[in-house]
């Protein structure tokens, strides 16, 4: 098989089709690490960054002038519609919510999503992030899984055990259930938005669905997911769900009609595709911390990664987790450049 | 087979041997959730229950007064060696460290531990509890692992993601392997000293190996936990390796020779022991959430770990992770009794 000439190396991955070189970027790519980033951050707020087109789309493509990234996720938050739905809320840096959600009124009173009423700005921002990217670099758009939205509105503040949501999901099995069917309709409406504003892939992100042992997240988090999914295959846009420390709930995952897994740096790649199957691609799974080694362990790091996704086509290049605000910027150029040139096909 | 009438029957799990019932304790059953615990906690602070023989014997009971656990473990915390190697700490809960131990010269500074001399509370209360405990509930000892203990010593605060240890071990190779080096040395001693007391099982908490990838773990995690249980070996007692959220390196901890491994609520006990194989027992795994549910929703959910743990001998019964202070003692009195009630064998 010969490389798509068509397609850009980020969407021919997605589609397991080959490609001149494994595409990369790392997810948080538009954030604290990057000195420009930080400067924008010095005049304006987070929440008002994200309301911004103008400067959402500008700290998007940061990154993108800075380095051979594959493809460009636009900058926002997994709150943001959430606010749209009517829930207030701050960033302390995670999201604080006054009044967390935890009764059926609560539930009912949550405003079904408009996205060109109450998030309009993302929709702006992704046409001008588009106008601004060269052809070759696709732009993601994404939103957060039902359960990983549930468990910020539940707790109603970042948490290190999520005790809170997770037993209120135990504990409220009705109330869980509604909030869980609210959040994915709001989902799919926000994420068919993107797509039509431009995005050319769209990314779920489970970020807390590794609470979850294997029984309760095929039980709780799974179906919601699945109707998303199902919501948006209409599209003609690569589907891409991160199932963050997921990686006992593999074979459940297996099940979703996605184009892309990605992974966490605690799974092995190998191991993960063997369950997902050949009719899916991955994407991973650096953990954030090497980027710390020194420049040739880090290299050594990277080939365990390559090595482990295998030679075949349809592996995304991608840390494990968002990149930590501590990381040095060449950290990452060398990465992006070792990673093309590692896997250049000649 | 039949039950071993000798052993008690958390013992006897540990063996793989047959019992009258599976055993079950739960990881900080002496704490927050009872009443009596927090009772003790209004007229003395943690650090000082810690180093009070008569007092840690007092709540390591309390449990086993309610509640018909099969095993006791002594009331302490992985960190109270760590200030008999001379580092200054306070819980907040958590541990705090003023200086978080980051050079060589802090590293070779620490005080090898001489367990008599340095922490002779924790041996006191071991033997006054075991004087008060009924013969057919064993006493457990436990220690932290070198790399979570690494953990805390870097990082200097409990933390979600640890970023700064994790990206010291990166960066600093060889302090890392001489400070892992160390504390592998001291938790040798220190467990060694516990068993000799009249601990009648060592338990070792790997509380954040799960940080680590798969070959992280292998190559930086486990070998000083090789060489504890190494070092631990001549010993009559059985071992025990807690491994948290390391479900991803079950390949790598099949290498140990420990008895029995404790497993998160994350990872199928079922296919765990797959991979671990017949010689080693399983502990474990209900999601501390469940206690939430209603009660016929509890016990749903422990027939699930109970038909995963399989049939054959060789599981005692825990929780994934420690309790949490908001459980209803209710609930977990209707848990030991249904587990035992469930596995009788007439």
């Amino acid at each position: 098989m010969n490389a798509s000439p068509a397609l850009p190396p980020f969407l021919a991955a997605c589609r397991r089709q080959p490609t001149a070189h494994t595409p990369i970027w790392i997810m948080r790519q538009a954030g604290r690490y990057l000195p420009e980033y930080r400067k924008v951050r010095e005049k304006v707020g987070f929440t008002a960054l994200t309301r911004s087109p103008e400067l959402a789309a500008e700290v998007t493509l940061q990154p993108i002038r800075r380095f051979a990234f594959d493809a460009s996720i636009i900058f926002s938050d997994i709150m943001v519609p959430i606010e749209g739905m009517g829930v207030a809320l701050e960033y302390a840096p995670g999201p604080i919510i006054a009044e967390p959600v935890r009764t059926m009124k609560q539930v009912e009173a949550l405003r079904p999503l408009v996205p060109e009423r109450d998030v309009p700005f993302v929709m702006e921002a992704i046409k001008l992030t588009r106008a601004g990217l060269p052809a070759h670099v696709p732009l993601i758009g994404f939103a957060g899984s039902p359960f990983t939205l549930f468990s910020y509105l539940v707790a109603g503040k970042p948490s290190k055990e999520f005790s809170v949501p997770r037993a209120f999901a135990q504990a409220e099995p009705e109330i869980f259930a509604r909030l869980m069917d609210r959040l994915a309709d709001a989902m799919i409406v926000y994420l068919r938005a993107q797509a039509g504003a431009g995005a050319q892939a769209l990314m779920l992100f489970e970020s807390w669905g590794g609470l979850l042992g294997p029984n309760d997240y095929r039980r709780i988090a799974l179906p919601p997911v699945k109707r998303i999914f199902d919501g948006l295959k209409d599209l003609d846009v690569p589907l891409i769900y991160f199932a963050n420390q997921c990686g006992g709930s593999l074979e459940s995952i297996a099940t979703l009609d996605v184009d892309v897994v990605g992974l966490d740096w605690r799974v092995s790649l190998g191991a993960a595709r063997k369950i997902l199957g050949p009719a899916r691609a991955v994407q991973g799974n650096l953990d954030p911390a090497h980027l710390f080694a020194g420049p040739d362990v880090l290299k050594s790091r990277v080939d365990e990664v390559l090595a482990d996704a295998g030679p075949g086509p349809g592996h995304i290049f991608n840390l494990g987790h968002g990149i930590w605000p501590e990381t040095d910027p060449d950290a990452v150029a060398r990465l992006v450049d070792y990673v093309h040139e590692k896997t250049a096909r000649k």
